[in-house]
């Protein structure tokens, strides 16, 4: 399909109000060629996105953005919405340095009423867009769409709780796909499959609804007389349909088929009459009109560029991932007292191959990073060793349980940063560059940052074997690169020295290491001699093994890929000051990540935008005179 | 009474099981008057305590410890259990420094199985130990006592789902006393209001449950016989019971009288029956056996000494909380777009006035410190200014949120962190100490410290008329020193000269001021002048101003409350070193709290064990050479 009418003609959202059923459907369709062919070319979100374009339709149908807001859970399921809200035009650029954004963030668009990101945010935020709506008196309504892995977050109970309390006049709308990134776990996603199975409920309440529906006023009357009747099947006909919702005083209405439109847009319209929080319950299909993602949605979830017939090719890159997954098949093979476990994201994390040998051993606990981390904390007070799985960014979630469940009681827990650093296309929201602040400001912590495969393997079961309190080890997205690919793994945690030099002392870490060899060797010709020291242990810094290392530069430049102002580089500086250490250098630059959000975009650009690939260390060195 | 003949009898925790009925009671009394009495005297978690004396001595007469594990949610109500689990000869010295800690702590006794403090995570650590061992082939119990106000946090919610969709052997106490420290809020709070009234259900329900009592065998068979009967329940006699805890999975059991000794022990007993998640349900009284805490939990949450036949006195002297309190009235007032926002601490953090005043302004969240957050970003978005207050120590909890949510987006919200650096008596778990640091490492931050009440009545408004980004405000516990009192009002965030020196500079944070000033004076004596500079504000810093201040002085000593390793000093270090000035300074010390877990003790002991007395100021600068 190479034409899109239909899609031509929106040029607002409030178009789409406009368009007839078939046209509605026609748009469906449309929607889902752009955005497969465009993904199929940027890499994206893909699955999530497709499932979520009927209820997109039919909320931009129903709602009147110029007056209502619609707050989407994680955001990666927005596609649709983008192009149906003003970026049609700007659509190619998705996920690409300057261009439309994976997610929806408020400075892209007014319609993008929250920026989202991490999981579960969207009832509190929607909730927020509401009670401000509320006490300026705009009676604008507020929708937040959901997913049900989401759900799990605990954060979404806390606005659910808020809300229902307050008989806050809330839609929250529940996208249930049975999935996570993976498929979904928790008691919610049992008690879900009952609802989704309750086909008795369904049939008789849709019977009931079709008759009120074909009564011309549908007000506030009506919605009560739905009330009534709803109280009445909680009584007589429902059997087990669990009422998590309505205990938590919203009004509960589904579950629907989340891709018939007409339907949807009646639900929609009935929820605008009620006053008080409704949750309507709809079902939809991760991949839906893509037959590839509707058979394998996981590996259709986020996706890189791939060919649209033949669909993605699972790739045989090794990837740091990859090796987390060999590592932790061998360490936990090695080590009996060794638990995976993961928060809703098995396959991402790499732990499906631990899973898979050792079963037992492995916890899935849904989208819930608090709760994975004091669990663990729990499980390391009983003697096992536990190693949380997280994406750094994810890592955030958990700052309190990190800190006040794992470090202030010294517990052996071994923290897997995976996606540290910068992350590329994702943005802003999933940069992983906070983590080395947020560890080196607790107690009892160790950082460790491997720059290859051999070392990740060798730090993993240094962190389990010899390691205490909280380790952690950080490790980029995607693969090792060449030029580092043949450094050997080391015994211990100390530095070394990658290159020798006697002028400067590059301190690099992780990966980093690249730009910092490729820098020297530039710098060598220009007669300035490099040494090229591999951090790998941010904290504690053996002080002494450091004296030596340092002994003869005359000055130091060090490069992180994490917030420069709060991380390494200045940590270290400050150790240096206490050793009185820091006036025996001329010059002392800390390079990495600035102090403002930092966008989307591929990692070179993005080294280059930061003044963090080799060519901006060359220009730094040649300024020291 | 002075006399505790039961109490002296419990060596162990094992000899509770050994007491008769009558004993039991006896007991109960007795461990009263002992918390009583020395919470009078020491200060401490009171009403919390009271409430759950008859459910110690319920699980400690059922459980077995040496197999057993009991995880208290908070922890502040674990008073009775310490009694009974080899403290008693130590109690006198609780909440002191080196003392019998005010939380259950795991490097004090081997029966504090999971160190507590924030609340919310007992379910997650509880499930954590179970897990570690089932695995280990340990089929000892482990149960969770959560109260209803706790339940509010999300994070209980994910350790419910995931213990719930694995049925984990768990037992989970829901002790329900309507309360946080304030009247309880949420969704939640309204379904338990709903199960404690149906009386019906109950009633039938435990004449069931004393038929099946009777059957000489209480194993597998009856526990489904008992399930099969609660199907029935569901489905005929029950009317608006909310079984939202059935639903994540949990049998569910209550509600019960918990101060009922004998049908407590009775529950308990059936719950190890039960294999699978079991929540019980228990109504207790907070502050039960004290009339004067029963009137008035609140006022008896958390005391400082008071005398037992007079109670407690409400204190007229001004806190930094009190002036927060007449500032946000203030502030409200003058500007119509001001909201205040808590999670479940409305008197603790001030807001009571504000609510008098600006009711619909105002919002109670209930425990759950992401939500409040997220919803404070909503509402900034939609041309709010939100004060969320916080115990800087409870602000950790929402990381995330503030920086995902908050900064990324450059939102104007407001944080209000009230006892925040040493808070004495509540110890590790309560320490506001990582505030600087997790602000420091977010990006479209203003933090700012005023030194006394004036200076936090001008930087609250400063926040709100022209903050822009996120603003946080941080405050100790407690009142100004008389030193600082008369240090008026300034206008704006820049740093200012609280006395001339031409030395040593010495920089401030806060009231830390005191001991800076002190410092100074004593060192005048001795022929060294010191310029004390208030920093006001932690970041940004105004490069400009700073160069002024420090144009002439040749050493510079920073001191704050806060872990000094990533705090305001190490910052303050890298800036200078960033505009080359570090060099002209002879000296740079940083003086804040150590990055060790700090303990329970006076601010007084505190600020001395950590060297950030004034004597230690002057120690540290007299080195200088």
């Amino acid at each position: 399909m190479d034409q899109h009418p239909i899609l031509d003609k929106i040029n607002q959202p409030s178009d789409v109000a406009k368009l007839s059923f078939e046209e509605c459907r026609a748009l469906a369709d449309e929607l889902r060629d752009v955005i497969v062919d465009r993904v199929s070319q940027n890499g994206g979100h893909l699955a999530s996105s497709l499932g979520v374009i009927e209820l997109t339709i039919a909320l931009l149908s129903e709602f009147d953005l110029s007056h209502d807001q619609i707050v989407w859970d994680v955001g990666h399921q927005a596609y649709a919405y983008k192009l149906l809200t003003g970026r049609k035009d700007q659509f190619h650029t998705l996920r690409q340095y300057g261009g439309v954004a994976g997610f929806p963030k408020q400075s892209e668009s007014v319609y993008d009423s929250f920026g989202v990101g991490h999981s579960s945010t969207s009832v509190s935020a929607a909730l927020g867009l509401l009670r401000a709506k509320k006490l300026k008196g705009d009676d604008g309504h507020v929708v937040a769409v959901i997913g049900d892995g989401a759900m799990t977050g605990g954060m979404a109970f806390e606005g659910l709780n808020d809300t229902g309390h307050f008989s806050e006049n809330l839609t929250v709308i529940l996208n249930d796909n049975q999935m996570s990134i993976d498929k979904n776990v928790g008691g919610l996603s049992r008690a879900l499959a009952e609802l989704r199975s309750s086909k008795e409920y369904i049939k008789v309440k849709g019977r009931v609804e079709r008759f009120l529906l074909a009564i011309p006023l549908i007000g506030r009357p009506i919605a009560r007389f739905i009330m009534m009747i709803k109280t009445w099947f909680r009584l007589f006909i429902r059997r087990n349909v669990p009422v998590i919702f309505e205990d938590l005083g919203f009004q509960y209405f589904g579950p629907f088929d989340g891709h018939n439109i007409a339907l949807l847009k009646k639900k929609l319209e009935i929820s605008k009459e009620i006053n008080g929080p409704v949750l309507i319950h709809i079902v939809t299909q991760k991949g839906k009109g893509y037959p590839l993602a509707e058979e394998n949605p996981s590996a259709y979830h986020g996706v890189s560029s791939f060919d649209k017939e033949k669909g993605v090719v699972p790739s045989d890159k090794m990837t740091f991932t990859k090796c987390f997954s060999d590592s932790m098949v061998r360490v936990g093979q090695k080590y009996e007292n060794v638990i995976a476990i993961c928060a809703a994201m098995m396959t991402s994390t790499g732990l499906a191959e631990f899973r898979k040998h050792m079963k037992l051993r492995f916890f899935d606990v849904g989208i819930a990073e608090e709760h994975a981390v004091t669990m663990a904390a729990g499980m390391a007070t009983n003697g096992f060793i536990p190693v949380v799985a997280l994406y750094s960014t994810f890592a955030q979630r958990a700052y309190d349980q990190l800190l006040h469940d794992v470090c202030l009681q010294d517990l052996h827990v071994v923290l897997a940063l995976d996606r540290a650093g910068i992350v590329g296309a994702d943005g802003m929201t999933h940069q992983g560059i906070y983590d080395i602040s947020m560890m080196l400001s607790m107690p009892n912590v160790t950082l460790l940052s491997p720059c290859n495969f051999a070392e990740l393997d060798r730090m993993l079961e240094w962190a389990v074997a010899e390691g205490r309190g909280l380790v952690a080890v950080r490790y980029p997205r995607g693969g090792q690169s060449e030029s580092l690919s043949e450094i050997p793994a080391r015994e211990g945690i100390g530095p070394r020295i990658l290159r020798d030099g006697k002028d400067v002392a590059i301190l690099s870490l992780g990966i980093m290491a690249e730009q910092a060899l490729s820098a020297a060797e530039i710098l060598e010709d220009k007669g300035i001699s490099c040494r090229v020291i591999d951090v790998r242990c941010v904290k504690p810094l053996d002080m002494n093994a450091w004296k030596i290392l340092l002994s003869d530069v005359h000055s130091i430049v060090t490069i992180e890929d994490g917030i420069v102002h709060a991380g390494f580089g200045k940590y270290f500086l400050s150790c240096l000051e206490e050793e009185n250490l820091l006036s025996t250098f001329k010059h002392y630059v800390t390079l990495g990540v600035s102090d403002r959000p930092l966008v989307a975009g591929s990692r070179e650009i993005l080294l280059k935008k930061e003044k963090m690939d080799a060519k901006s260390i060359v220009e730094t060195i040649l300024q020291f005179k």
